[in-house]
């Protein structure tokens, strides 16, 4: 699992059916220092996040049973919306 | 899932008999500044993407099995083509 | 399996009902200088480590069944606390 | 998938039974400029792919068990040889 | 599949009940240049591997499975200590 930031959304003029109905988040991971990286994760989103919010995003095929449902086209799932964190002198 | 740009096509001479009669598109992931990384994906088509077309490409076997079928050699699959897409003050 | 330094951990307002009572690690993987990376891992903690502790992470459906169980909607475990280790030249 | 070029071979002393009468051959991905980096994969092959060849390169249980079958330990398979491949304006 | 070179060992005090008896090794991924780089994954030994052996490491579940068995809590395994390899012109 990694922590990001969701920086937007993405609409599929054409999709694979399973996807039909289902927020498209853009998340970028954070840093250890804070910044967040160029790299940009679509992520499926079960929990109402929206732009700004910093999340937990997990990927895996139970992940996905576990929270979206087995018939979800994406393992990349939006898990948690963080309330705060704690980082120690590294 | 990321969101990459289609740059072109590729033909394989000698190929898994699994791979027969798919499209094979070549496809680099774009970074949250819009800039296309120097890394080349090889993606599964199954929705007639072509050549500058913004797509979403999806990995693992359940996608692929949801999409093109469960007999193919692959599973980094174009999932969707995007129509738009918002991104936010980073 | 990679080996990592515990700087932080973190908390879910809202997440998905398979993370609760989980208690959340961020962890910073070491590099063969004994740096940090800027990558931050979040990990499911079954073995009660905390802050500055070097631990093991692993990853995969296996790891966590065997480990925290396998309803829990991640597969990024800590799997030991290490106690010692030995670099040669490299 | 990816796509890159043939570059060795390798052999190994002491193996896994199930690695017995395969070839290993060393491969590195190609960017979109074309050039190599500097990773690189040990992939089977199972299409008599041999060094200055450009091949594809899938990763997956699945790719393994459709191609060089279910019991070899690895999930890295030449499953193509290029035989052309297109590169639009980036 | 990988190329590394075995650069030590390291202990867990508490660790994963199916870790018990395990050899964990450190080890360095190769680049087609010979060098190692920073990257330091630690994998389970099936094959009385030491430091400074060029060893073959996998990832994956049947790998492990082949190898050093279904009920060890990770997936990266040394499959073979190479012996020799050609790396032609790039």
């Amino acid at each position: 699992m990694w922590m990001g930031r969701v920086v937007g959304r993405l609409w599929a003029a054409r999709q694979a059916a399973s996807l039909a109905g289902r927020k498209m988040l853009l998340v970028r991971p954070e840093t250890a220092s804070g910044a967040q990286t160029a790299r940009l994760i679509v992520a499926i989103d079960g929990l109402d996040a929206g732009p700004g919010d910093r999340v937990i995003v997990a990927h895996g095929s139970r992940v996905r049973d576990l929270t979206v449902g087995p018939d979800v086209a994406d393992k990349d799932v939006v898990i948690g919306i963080v309330d705060g964190h704690e980082l120690g002198p590294s």
